[in-house]
């Protein structure tokens, strides 16, 4: 079954859904779920995502005539074929919580992406990478090298997007604007509180009665770029540091795994800081 | 502005939203939001809800010229004018809480409805819905009669659909027939457990560690109507009878509201023994 | 039934718990419940709520007997007649939600306290606290007049403690000290992010897939007293400002009901910056 | 640092937490945390859970002396050495995902206890138990053939309780018997719905809006034996069937490491039918 995602997004007008819809009928599609949703009226921005079948289309084909549709509207737009898998570098220091989870999603079917390496400044986790026969490559990166080129190097050649699954190092604004695909991080502290290093330190210092993890996009400010997925959870007095550290395990699992479900399966927009997420 | 909701539902085949955005495009509409959601594929069902905006068109018309397009996919829909408020009558018995509630709610205007009665065999809760100059109903109902007739020649006449606030008498089927109209319960227990008396006694006897209330609609079977939101919160062996009973207050409080609130903005829409709520 | 609730704390240390029960068993008392909680060990301070029935026994003569033991461990302590109410006074603005919430819970019996006072600087809610055959003050305080000795004139007299059920304005330092009694605010947010004025507003901006509510201790420092209860609740891109609002109100009604729960019925010990809630 | 865990059960009487702390007291010891709680003043039943440290105390010790303090109060009771760990058999069948959480607790050091095996009746766990280097048995037992007396030739000997992770085959009132010990299944329903097979199935068909997992002890009732602990999480109209084992694996993997961290921590009683977990 030849089946199509469509994110769309421009500045709200008339008839943007029938002209778009008419397209997918065009080309025979039928339309298996559709949001779209415009953003305060006021504002007047519309974000669309349509998931459809077309036996008959072809990617390269729907690309081509989709183009004078977009232009109509002024959008940025991007079509997916479902059946084509992203490509998910993954980079991770001494914390291997999530890269287990991620590991054990992919490995059971449930996490649908190509995973061309695992990238670590601790030599430890090759074991478990090796064991999901999947490329480790340990790079003993620091604060005083962050041996950026060298993760470019692969980086761009190799993925789609990069997922730091508790990737302890900052990147340069260098780095970034050089791979200029998405990455996304997780974050273990419920933002825009607890932004930087030892949030589980500061959670307990201030006494609050719910921790949180958040995995978000990257961007130029440390843990300020937009927010994907958030868990929360309870605790209390009796929890010391090592409990927080050990439900916020959960919730970093959780959140990042939720994010990454959402990414491949194309239901994020970005828009200014926020994300959309269907 | 003339705001419109579209509810929707039929077999699934192609070109349903390229239609019926047509007919929106067609009456210089714009849509606001939007899902669409195919049943599981091989299952086939397709339904829909579309806000949209046309400041030049009134209920009456496009309520004619929708019948061509519904006729052509064989659906069920319904259009609502946003600006026309449903007429919710309010049975309630002994526990006041959820009535509390949503009398605030309505007062304070974030739940849009006309209330042409609260109706109760308590005559108890007189001194609060006339602080909403509301008119309250004392029918001193009971197991062995339950006026259902007295009841039905208000309810009929005056409302859209009923709200069983904690409202502890079941009706009958020929209640249920005559009155025709949608009903919404709330249940003080997780929907399927603990359905019929004392749920919050049974969870306490279980030893679960989580309850629940559920908002559904009312069919002839006791509390095994479509589900429309349940919420939960956990407990430990700290709580007793007492406890339960005040968390789950909370618990049926929102859950009931929530689904006052989507029902009020045309959100659900039902299909055989489930809801979708968009 | 004589019951009593004690709270303690001091500096960690042996025969703490041996000294107590044996105190509790030479009333001829009987422990209901009890928790004892060492912090961190290295920290190594020591707090305990006990709650016990003395059928023999007066407040007045366990608080001269208790004396010795608290002394024997230079501990904090406090004992409560579980018969005895607490008098609570509330403030108010704008904002009815928590006030009418708090007044249903009381009018039902589910909050045990006496209320000698709604004072608000809006006369709206009147009404509602006329109906509970409750005072009601109105005193058109604002930012440029804050009539802080009028209150504390009625406080000081008339009150074991204060609830802020969303009252805006913010005490001096010297009305605290003045008063000198503990003081309960709801902040509509999820401290410590969004400090300060318009926190759905912050949360909207920042894109958050969680908000929260948070009931907390005033200190001199806006929004930063000690935290005694948080609720949270996932948003989406579908919700603008009046859902966040909506759902907001949810989350502080929830948190402050929490927090008065707990300070009525003496679970909360105060420890630096934070709380421990048994 | 000698750190003992004493859980502790009887008829509520007077005297009980002085007894015991004098007992504590009398070896030394230091109380790091206690909890006591009496069920319903009218049941009077009392549980009693105490962490102390103990520097001059030995397990054999303390073991002896409490006889005649248990004695008198005519109670259940045992003492735990916290430095001793459980030795902690793991069954599983094709659903692996519980398994791969539980070793990963386990090979980080979260999860304290010894793993004497892992046996199950597919042999596709293999490779991810080898890497733990924990001794792998595969037993292709199947209804027809459950292979008991294999299994408790090893249960029996090598394990002070069994966990079934997933483990499809439900055990005969004979093997319970002759086992003895406790055993911790992890159902993935939210009991006391959707007992037996295909939960999430039934799930779906009821058209629930939440689901659930649950850990709890085995007795010879299949799925009625005492809950442990219970995780929950929204589900939609959206959710399809693999939506729901996808969630529901997360929440049994939390579940069951609840409950295996409170069980391997010495917080749980059992009494009756239920648990309380401290």
């Amino acid at each position: 079954m030849n089946t199509f995602i469509l994110l769309f997004q421009c500045r709200d007008q008339k008839g943007i859904v029938a002209r778009v819809s008419e397209f997918i009928l065009k080309h025979q599609g039928n339309i298996i779920t559709a949001d779209q949703y415009s953003t305060d009226p006021d504002a007047g921005y519309f974000v669309m995502r349509v998931e459809f079948n077309a036996e008959q289309a072809s990617k390269a084909t729907l690309d081509i005539d989709f183009v004078p549709v977009a232009k109509q509207f002024g959008a940025d737009w991007h079509i997916y074929d479902k059946a084509e898998t992203l490509r998910m570098g993954i980079l991770v220091s001494d914390q291997g919580h999530c890269l287990a989870d991620i590991l054990y999603l992919w490995g059971s079917g449930e996490l649908k992406a190509d995973i061309p390496f695992v990238l670590s400044n601790c030599s430890k986790h090759e074991k478990l990478v090796k064991q999901y026969n999947l490329p480790f490559y340990y790079l003993p990166a620091d604060k005083d090298n962050r041996r950026e080129e060298e993760i470019l190097a692969r980086a761009v050649k190799e993925t789609d997007f990069l997922v730091l699954a508790r990737y302890m190092l900052v990147f340069s604004g260098d780095f970034l604007r050089k791979y200029s695909k998405d990455i996304i991080n997780i974050h273990h502290g419920f933002l825009p509180s607890f932004k930087g290093a030892d949030p589980y330190g500061k959670a307990l210092e201030e006494g609050v009665k719910v921790i949180g993890a958040t995995a978000h996009f990257v961007n130029e400010k440390l843990d300020e770029g937009p927010i994907i997925a958030q868990e929360v959870e309870s605790v209390s007095h009796k929890d010391n540091r090592d409990d927080l550290v050990r439900k916020g395990r959960n919730l970093e699992k959780k959140a990042l795994a939720n994010a990454l479900f959402s990414y491949l399966d194309h239901r994020i927009i970005r828009h200014g800081n926020k994300t959309i997420v269907f």
